[in-house]
């Protein structure tokens, strides 16, 4: 597929930016009207203590009916490297920093349309080390998790990026010795 | 938080419309200019065959750099139950069905501002039952993975709620035995 032009069609600054691709298929058919969607990567954490309790937040967020399980997330800044988001945001929102961290990988949210893409993080040996300074618009409460909390609770992380960070924690640190 | 108004800002028909919501904090704070991207529903499916192989595709999308692998993946059409868009899905676009099917949760792809749900499915037992007759635009390679191919090819899976698809099915089968 090969992309001949693309027109801004709707800007909202950093937030949120649409354009019009005109696309060429494979197969030599051109799609002229083919919308492409901007909004800013961002990071998801999963801060685990020495003691395998996971850092996590209940909060509301304006998507979702009632509440939520949640990790650690925020937007990269631009120029930002995404492990240092990682880190800043982790702090930001819990107090807590970590010696120990590993990537879980970068995903493109949308297949079709861009959306950002997602990058996954998971802080083991996790320790308090200041207080949250959260700029979240919504009231955030921390939680404490056990591993077997966490896995009877996959359903309550209600967003795609947060049971996909949560799931592959899990994996990573299961006995099948993942990546 | 509550909306006050809404107002369409681009409307690409079912693919994509924007609209630009009055949301009010539960502080009382006012954001006059929030924006929320409707984009369909969809479904992803994993196949399982009798003998353990998962059905699987290699393919190219215009969002992701080179060829990914991907399960099953469709949008739901308006008034389709998520199961019925599945079940559809699979045998168009591989020609198996099954009579195990278990549904894995529905997920909301951007806390902020919509983007779709994403509805997951696991389908144990899958057999050839017809031809392939996929109408995606880009060619669709199906490739029959081991679990343990599998579990080893988290990466190759590049967009967010194949990934995400993935990891669940994973747990759903392990030795912990979750949900």
């Amino acid at each position: 597929m090969k992309t001949h032009q693309r027109q801004l069609i709707l800007d909202y600054g950093k937030f949120l930016k649409v354009e019009q691709h005109t696309v060429e298929l494979d197969n030599g058919h051109v799609i002229p009207d083919w919308t492409w969607v901007i909004t800013p990567d961002f990071v998801n954490v999963v801060l685990i203590t020495p003691d395998d309790r996971f850092v996590l937040f209940r909060q509301s967020k304006y998507a979702i009916e009632g509440d939520s399980l949640a990790p650690v997330g925020g937007y990269i800044e631009p120029g930002e490297d995404p492990l240092e988001a990682a880190k800043r945001e982790a702090f930001e929102e819990t107090g807590y920093q970590s010696d120990e961290w590993y990537a879980l990988g970068t995903f493109i949210v949308d297949a079709n349309r861009g959306c950002g893409r997602a990058h996954f993080f998971l802080a083991k040996n996790a320790y308090v080390a200041g207080e949250p300074h959260a700029d979240d618009l919504e009231p955030q409460e921390i939680v404490l998790l056990t591993r077997q909390q966490v896995q009877q609770s996959l359903q309550e992380f209600k967003v795609l990026p947060w049971v996909a960070v949560m799931t592959l924690v899990l994996l990573h640190d299961s006995a099948a010795g993942l990546p």
